[in-house]
């Protein structure tokens, strides 16, 4: 997007008041239209000057109004912005003969950064929704680290050391950084990658080129709306401080925006999106100098020994978000390792057991710090080492899996799926419950009410859905796909406990969209719903020809027989106890 | 907010080039910094100016770089934007001893404003999230006649009829209307209520006023964000017209958002947020010259005979939303009808049986209307004739209803809940169905999977939640509240089928929060479970002591023994059924 710098950035100082005036007293005709310069002028001085300009005779009577036909007099006069729009009428309510045009702005109200967030992240079900604001600095910190040819290190620090400064919660990736114009770009509300010019010269500029697809999508391609960081930041605190080193750069880039500074530039009649970028030598802290902020001279100091790298930092952290994240520590980071399981895994996911190999690709670091004042201990975990989040659970209790592909006929959308068994175990089922869903909300588990009076079959996934999903590697986390037509028990031979044993997963490139707080798919179970999706069964990543439903059927029914420890069979009311297997 | 014209719209036509240039060759000590003005040089120019200014050796070897080190030469100078930084620098990665600041601005892209509706409107389970955009626009008109004295009529008309101009959607009431100021402010992205001057004189100020607490919270203040009618108009098409008159304004003040304009006013680097009002006389529409717009004519006519009014016209309308209106009619309609059921209706709702009285509240219209070309009929609907929306199918099948209030314990929130019996009659359920719900989904019946194996309980409710959430009156339609603790079967000596047979609806005030789409509560449910949360019994509008859960288990009870036509005693496996009901 162009930028314009605004001229009045170049006359500061300089007071215009320039009125616009219409006179409509002439009932036919046109209206005549002058630009009156009126600084300086009280009201009685501005209209001897109407008298002149519009040669009102001095006995006439006329009223002077604004476009909303409110009479001036010598206050309103005063306090008439630069710009504004006048009519000069016989009385107060003559019609317009003729329409007038008056110059408006429009500009965006501030509260578009810095309340934006806070009614984009809900809670929905018990889980709390800091976690989802988190997550959008951790893509940010994935995208730019997607080309690092090393390691990829993400690193959230939540430093609640009083001792330090005031708390504040930093975002640390090694991935390319971002030139000062990239960083400029970065406070652009709604510039995404797709209408973005990333270089100062026209020359050099480099449009957007879609990753190619990867399995599972894993692509770190996770920006989209231009939205994310900025709705993160001020759903968490008050204030974004941004630092950022481009490779091949001698300089790091520092830019904030505060709440406060948009308030106070509001009050000032100051161009509210106007700001200053600082550049300055890796290691330089000497611009700071609150105490607040002691913690960033360390930060800084960690700079000098860095190729690239951004931090965000983010400070005025909501009272409730720093309980939150002290208190509970286990929840959050199990919810993220959750969000970002195949990126920190790799496609086939947390298989403790090792059945499966994790292809070789970059490995992502995805570290998280929370310090408080010693003598607690800082807390630190790598989400790696996560595991207990759901994705790991199921991956960890699957006896067997099922893989399959969909594609959506009207944009070639590609969806990899993959649905899990988890089988009955001599006297209870394997699949696993979520830790936290039952200790946010302990009335929750009337999954098993059914189970109460009709037996076992609800008692492993219970109501619901099958399949988490995942948009380009990342969750997307309160959409879930309950079912499809051909994993249902409608019309199966097969127990119906059987169809309860199941877990899945989906992968979907970005051809499906998002809302732009990531939490939902716009039209996921749509699409796949729509009977021109072609599903697929993957074998050994070949596909299948044959009928998925009766592929499907097939597979369920030999985890059955192979798996389950207890064989129910329909229509009979006895229950064998298979003692051999 | 304070809008200021920026000064540019004054000056048009003026080209400036000012630099900013540090001299930064100095490896202690500060860089200089000086403004040079460029316009008109060429890069020679600018290098020997540049000489003179730093005083730079004839024989010194020197480069000019931009703040992200690019190295300028002729052609780049020429690409340079007024308001740019430039460094002075003795070679090309010289470190920069001392910190320098560049001006930036970062104007919210307009993508702000047209793609916002986008991503925020997203279908969930087979519903079409078109109806939730021309629900923003209901409610502007909701709010808009909040305060007539006479009837509040709102007419939502589909022209589709290609001989009178291109396919538009127009939303129309008889309420407030908007000065000037205010239609300017409509067009502020995120200018919410409470933070508008709605005069263009301080002194005439009015602040935001909360309504005084209502019976079911129908106060018509369904405005919060200030982003609703701008998501709404560009999510339908590609242009939204406003055109208002408020009361006692002899004036109709008419504006155009387009995202032609945007790009325009983009590529000729003008001011992105800058426009026009037209003002004129109300029936003119002598500015109307496109055929796309004939249409506009008559509905510019209209205007003469009211006092007061605000049209909505979005133009650019998307083909597969022409297509979705016309050929789901029903479906979208009934979907408002549910939305806003209790302001139509009021507060006891469509009970066609006239159980109940509803207040003589100031009736709201609500009228859709489709026209396409003649031979073929226009299809009229007023939302008040709609008898097949979830609601009323609620209310005409519920047999007894239990009222009750939650009061949260931090902010003093209030909900009021109604619980509703739909008792079994001989050979059925009298839960409603969904009519739509199974269309869209011809699968999403797996209800009766449970009950296939163990009776009738699972065959009414199913795995729905049982309340449906509304917020100042109006549904907010993905968030649902599937129970409370005292109205679940856990425990309970009833039946579990008794608990499934009830259907409800909460109330709430707007202490409690929605996301800006207003699909979703903020955190709904878990205010509602919080521990401090108080629940209690109304009965005849009256407040009843008696502890909840007993005095709901006992109503359920009495319910089920007085009119369900089938009682299975729990424990026994027998049958009765009862003739003589
Ligand atoms: N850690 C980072 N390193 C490098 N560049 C970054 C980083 N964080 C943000 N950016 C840049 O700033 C841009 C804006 O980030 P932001 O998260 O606000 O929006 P987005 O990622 O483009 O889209 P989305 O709304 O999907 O998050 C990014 O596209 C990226 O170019
Ligand atoms: N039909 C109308 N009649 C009168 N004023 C209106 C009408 N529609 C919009 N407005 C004015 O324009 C403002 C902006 O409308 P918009 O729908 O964009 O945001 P909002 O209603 O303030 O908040 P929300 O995001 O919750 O919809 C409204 O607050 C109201 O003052
Ligand atoms: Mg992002
Ligand atoms: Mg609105």
């Amino acid at each position: 997007m162009a930028q314009r710098v605004s001229t009045s950035f170049l006359q500061r100082g300089e007071e215009h008041k320039r009125i616009c005036v219409y006179d409509c007293r002439v009932e036919n005709g046109k209206a005549t239209q002058k630009f009156l310069e009126s600084s300086g002028l009280d009201f009685n001085d501005f209209l001897k000057h109407l008298h002149k300009e519009f040669k009102i005779g001095s006995h006439e009577t006329f009223v002077v109004a604004t476009t909303d036909r409110t009479v001036l007099d010598f206050n309103k006069f005063e306090e008439l912005q630069d710009g504004s729009t006048l009519y000069l009428l016989q009385h107060k309510n003559q019609a317009l003969s003729v329409a007038t045009e008056e110059q408006i702005n429009y500009l965006p109200h501030y509260d578009t950064l810095i309340r934006s967030g806070m009614y984009e992240y809900y809670a929905s079900e018990g889980q709390n929704s800091l976690p989802y604001a988190l997550a959008e600095l951790i893509d940010n910190a994935l995208s730019a680290t997607a080309k690092n040819t090393g390691v990829r290190t993400i690193e959230i620090r939540m430093m609640f050391d009083e001792s330090l400064g005031k708390p504040a919660v930093i975002v640390l990736d090694n991935g390319c950084g971002m030139t000062s114009k990239q960083l400029n770009n970065w406070a652009v509300y709604r510039l995404s990658k797709f209408s973005r010019e990333n270089s100062k010269f026209a020359s050099q500029q480099e449009g957007y080129i879609r990753p190619d697809p990867v399995p599972r999508s894993l692509n770190s391609d996770i920006s989209y709306f231009g939205v994310g960081g900025k709705q993160a930041a001020f759903y968490i605190g008050d204030s974004a401080r941004m630092m950022s080193k481009p490779v091949n750069s001698p300089d790091v880039h520092e830019l904030i925006l505060s709440k406060d500074e948009f308030e106070k530039k509001e009050k000032n009649n100051e161009d509210i999106y106007s700001g200053r970028i600082k550049n300055r030598k890796p290691g330089d802290s000497k611009h700071i100098k609150n105490d607040d902020e002691h913690f960033l001279h360390a930060l800084i100091a960690e700079e000098s020994r860095k190729e690239s790298f951004t931090a965000v930092v983010i400070m005025g952290v909501q009272p409730e978000h720093v309980t939150f994240l002290k208190k509970d520590f286990e929840v959050w980071v199990r919810q993220l390792a959750h969000i970002y399981h195949y990126y920190i895994h790799g496609v086939n996911g947390n298989d403790t057991r090792k059945n499966s190999r994790n292809s070789n690709q970059t490995k992502i670091n995805i570290q998280i710090t929370l310090r408080e004042k010693p003598p607690k201990c800082p807390r630190v975990m790598d989400l790696r080492d996560v595991d207990n989040d759901m994705e790991t659970l199921y991956i960890n209790s699957a006896a067997d899996t099922f893989e399959f592909k969909a594609l959506t006929a009207q944009d070639g959308g590609t969806v990899e799926g993959v649905v899990r068994y988890h089988p009955f175990l001599y006297d209870r089922e394997t699949y696993p419950k979520d830790p936290c869903a039952e200790q946010a909300s302990p009335d929750a588990d009337d999954d098993d009410d059914c189970a109460n009076e009709s037996g076992v079959q609800h008692q492993a996934r219970g109501k619901k859905a099958i399949f988490d999903c995942f948009w380009n590697g990342r969750l997307i986390p309160y959409t879930t796909v309950s079912e499809f037509d051909w994993c249902t028990d409608k019309k199966s031979k097969l127990p119906a406990e059987c169809y309860n044993r199941i877990s899945g997963v989906l992968f979907t490139d970005d051809k499906f969209q998002v809302s732009t707080n990531k939490l939902t798919f716009m039209d996921l179970e749509l699409k796949l719903k729509n009977k021109d999706t072609i599903f697929t069964r993957i074998v050994n990543g070949q596909k299948q020809r044959g009928h998925l439903q009766k592929e499907f059927t097939k597979w369920l029914e030999n985890c059955h027989k192979k798996l389950d420890k207890q064989i129910q069979f329909k229509g009979y009311m006895e229950t064998i106890t298979r003692t051999e297997l």
